[in-house]
């Protein structure tokens, strides 16, 4: 763009850029999507959620560059060293940004001293579904007491591969409500995907150029093969045809209204008050469940 | 099925059979397709559309064992040896199966002797859809002048494959159209794919089975890397979640109002009188190009 040399190739646009313009490039397909999807309101609140990985540490670190103002919260899923070097990776972030700490909340302090690796023995779901909903049950909760809008750092490829995947089982439901931003409604807060329009290939770019600290590490519970093998898929294609990808999820988008499904009734939860199409929540039905395993 | 030793596994399925049972299970397939899908009256007249290879002779065997009367039409592309050796193995067939030899047109007499090589030398289209094109011309003339309804070899790796690419690149015209069967309207006869249950696996162990003659040779002039691409990804995903192709394919028929796009309208060519829906049709366009280049 700028006419200096170029050390990254970014095959989908059939662009090479140089450092200088990684950055440029990422921040304006950023601006991109808060503009076009209209991601958040100017008088909203904005969280961002860490984990520590690349996606959700550059998502930060671009949100500050554009010159948001956001809180963050990271919740400490209590998988010992893992989770311990996520934090540091964070607080090495804050530190060289010279901002607060995010918020940390540490899923112990619901589950009674219970990390992931005891969860995930005591249940019978896959551990990274299991895990995810944890997390967004209790982000969704930070956020509503806060009065905030959650920004996640799902990327292009992590929603073209849910897409697939999505598409490939028709699951209505799921894809009636893939969006860009998930609106708010009874007990849910809104939440908002800004790194959308960029591809893992692009967040990669873009962390190498900023020399930002992120925990380069898979989570040592994750067995998700699933979501990994249409990740897979989903690079093939674009390396097929560079630009696949993104056109598919714009194309998408286009027809979302398509993917109609009941929307199910939801009510507070008799125990915690959130949303839940059932008399007591999954979150709390969980919670019963373990400390009756670990009581017994 | 039947109790003996399985010599056949249909991963999909999750069964094994053995050789009588594996003829057995791929007509009950195309009994069901032929039922469910609706896909010819009692008093259509049937024609096969026979390449030679296994598909299409799979199919042509089956309707002969099922009891339909139907006749078979080869295209010879021109293709020197390749097209001797197609029709090599459809003699062997007829002969083995005591019916009469299809009608046998070739292209070459559609273009003033001109074989499918020199045509694709003639014209920037890759050669498979060059010939595809081509061939869907002379088999629509045929069929609508006996009055027939074509019968093709389509199987369900195949469908699959071209719904997944329409359904990446969003092309509603096609994914409208992608049907068990397509009625007939103003000069186009009516198609069916009797074998869209059966996957390439399953017509595979059919022809192993009944020790059929066909041309087990990719065309020389294919370079068709698109349709090979999604259908390894197609194979990928059924392996990795066996049967999933069948409920992709089966999920997609109960959505496929969904598509929707304007149909053309269409008026007979200016020089055939085939349906176009410009004043003179791909075809002719086609064959008066190459008068010219070949005149010149």
């Amino acid at each position: 763009m700028c006419g200096k040399e170029a050390s990254f190739r970014f095959r989908s646009y059939n662009i090479r850029l140089c450092k200088d313009c990684v950055e440029e490039f990422i921040k304006r397909r950023v601006r991109k999507a808060i503009r076009e999807f209209k991601l958040f309101r100017r008088d909203e609140k904005l969280l961002v959620a860490v984990s520590g990985g690349k996606d959700s540490i550059s998502l930060w670190d671009i949100m500050i560059s554009l010159g948001y103002n956001v809180d963050a919260v990271h919740i400490d899923l209590g998988i010992s060293a893992f989770s311990d070097r996520s934090w540091e990776k964070i607080r090495d972030f804050s530190q060289k940004r010279g901002i607060k700490l995010p918020i940390r909340l540490s899923i112990r302090d619901y589950f009674n001293g219970k990390g992931m690796e005891d969860i995930i023995k005591e249940d019978r779901r896959p551990a990274c579904s299991l895990c995810g909903f944890i997390k967004r049950y209790i982000m969704n909760r930070v956020a509503l007491e806060g009065g905030y809008v959650v920004l996640t750092g799902h990327n292009l490829d992590d929603e073209t591969a849910t897409l697939l995947g999505n598409l490939i089982s028709w699951k209505d439901g799921y894809l009636n409500r893939q969006s860009p931003r998930l609106e708010g409604r009874d007990g849910f807060a809104p939440r908002a995907k800004p790194l959308i329009l960029c591809s893992k290939e692009e967040i990669e770019a873009y962390i190498e150029v900023r020399k930002l600290p992120y925990l380069d590490e898979r989570c040592p519970l994750s067995k998700n093969a699933q979501t990994t093998f249409y990740k897979r898929l989903i690079r093939e294609l674009d390396r097929n045809s560079p630009g696949i990808k993104l056109k598919f999820f714009l194309g998408f988008l286009e027809r979302r209204g398509r993917f109609r499904a009941k929307q199910q009734e939801l009510r507070p939860c008799f125990q915690c008050g959130m949303p839940t199409s059932t008399g007591i929540c999954n979150f709390c039905r969980l919670k019963k469940k373990l400390d009756l395993n670990f009581d017994s």
